[in-house]
């Protein structure tokens, strides 16, 4: 019970050591993201006014392409023009263990001890509505600590880690010459959220073949006069060629979403999608969700010997609530 | 009105001829589940009886990789063997097109003389909860026609398309030599969810550190007595090499699945996934999802400029239900 009181405290001198950079205190209000804690509203309340601060860039892209590393090289430069960066490296946390890789992480601790960056690996564990909800409430909290890019970089193509990159204000897609042809890339559905396209290890053969290909899906998409298209950037991030045609890309992409009315309309999307999940999380908890002895699992139970449908279980469920 | 009182009244007939092994009742039948057609209750009710009969075969892993070969010349073997086999290829729709690209799919075609073959790329554009939920549907309905083995190959290796390969009663996951080292694939959450890697391409340089590092993974996995170890077959799928390999070890996992009881426990997992997943794609479709002039939409707008926190406007959000 003073326990609990003594956390319930802790918040609003969290925040006020957050606002003023001081790491542990980012850290430690992350983790309360991850974990899901009873306290996230009022964290969440504590910050609301901050919302919008900070510029916000989803990396996406398959595993191996480079994307810790062009991470990397952009935090470099960001930081050599002045400007303070949050990293958040999303993990799809494994559905079994949950916990988070941070085996290439370990470069970037070049960073650790610049006061002007802060870099974390999160994962879902225990966060009502997934990653969908905690992405953005780490980047408010990022906001909140005076950041004034945040990375967003998710590993895999999957349509969770799209959606997540997707809800940036600028996404940035890298590919690879050789690593399966342009139509994978539709496939993921990443062609739609690509806002800057970077073909990392432009050193390699094919390069030109996968600008063609990219240049040539973006020829076949419909634009409207005045909409964007998207920019195609090469790189070769481990020797930091073309990092600064990528920071210009990011910026060009920035002053378009500002005038077009879209920085806007892209922001009020992803809280719609960061209020639908938190409100699913909530209905999901009272659920039962997986867990063994709730009424879902005993409905589940019986659909599997073919007892009961699911639509008709799934009604059963819903009266429970 | 007449209109809708026919497509109602063709349920019952679908079925009868999707149980006779009518491809096209089966096509019109999947269909209704990609849809989110209002008759899936009646066809969920019709096919229970049903639920079971097949042995579920998830195949997972990176675009490039060889996921589309692999499955097709497994259908070849499990025709060779006699049995009627179901593939479905769960691409991850769009977010902003809704659609699935089927392009690598065309190869398949040499199945489509084949009454015993039936071949489906599936999106889950209205599909309230998504592929999570579509999916198992659709296995039912390949079960109802009377599929011995169903394929499910999902695109990406994102946790969505890991989840739903983990729900088969025996899932593979495909790597290849020079595509990211194994921490990748840990990375991706998929090493928990492994029942068999196959290593493809295994013609190419690096095949022996792929498999020296899949090995050394699965041995710092703690695993009790009696429990399943990962099998590791290597194959090259595009020359028909290893196949057979591929096909036994699926054989024994299945066995084992089978004595050890956990094929039911795996299927009641499986049914509380598919259910949750209604459940809560019904209570998205009350909260009026993203679209404008909802709730939702009002909502946001409120979070994004900083005047509500995502948490009290999620409450709001569950108080209009």
């Amino acid at each position: 019970m003073p326990r609990e009181a003594a956390r319930v405290r802790d918040i609003p001198t969290l925040i006020e050591r957050a606002r003023a950079g001081e790491a542990r205190a980012v850290a430690r209000l992350i983790s309360l993201v991850e974990d899901g804690a009873p306290e996230l509203p009022e964290v969440a309340a504590a910050l609301a006014p901050y919302a919008g601060s900070a510029q916000v860039v989803g990396l996406t892209g398959a595993p191996g392409v480079g994307k810790s590393t062009t991470t990397n090289e952009l935090v470099r430069a960001l930081r050599a023009a002045g400007r303070r960066v949050g990293v958040l490296a999303v993990d799809p946390s494994s559905p079994f263990t949950g916990g988070a890789i941070l085996g290439d992480r370990i470069r970037m601790q070049e960073h650790t001890g610049d006061p002007g960056v802060y870099i974390r690996s999160m994962s879902s564990r225990g966060q009502l509505g997934g990653l969908a909800a905690a992405t953005p409430q780490a980047v408010r909290i990022l906001e909140g600590a005076g950041c004034d890019v945040v990375l967003v970089e998710t590993v895999g193509v999957g349509q969770a880690e799209v959606e997540i990159a997707s809800l940036a204000d600028t996404t940035l897609v890298l590919v690879a010459p050789g690593m399966g042809d342009a139509i994978q890339a539709v496939k993921a559905g990443i062609l739609e959220i690509a806002d800057v396209f970077v073909i990392n290890k432009a050193d390699r053969p094919g390069v030109d073949n996968t600008y063609r290909d990219i240049q040539g899906m973006l020829a076949l998409g419909e634009r409207g006069p005045g909409e964007w298209r998207p920019q195609v950037v090469r790189a070769v991030a481990v020797r930091n060629e073309g990092i600064d045609d990528v920071v210009a890309a990011i910026e060009k992409h920035r002053a378009w979403m500002t005038d077009s009315g879209q920085l806007t309309v892209r922001r009020e999307k992803r809280a719609a999608v960061e209020v639908e999940a938190i409100a699913l999380g909530t209905l999901r908890a009272r659920m039962g969700s997986l867990r063994e002895g709730t009424p879902l699992s005993a409905l589940a139970g019986r659909v599997a010997a073919g007892e009961l449908d699911p639509y008709a279980a799934a009604e059963e469920l819903l009266k429970t609530l």
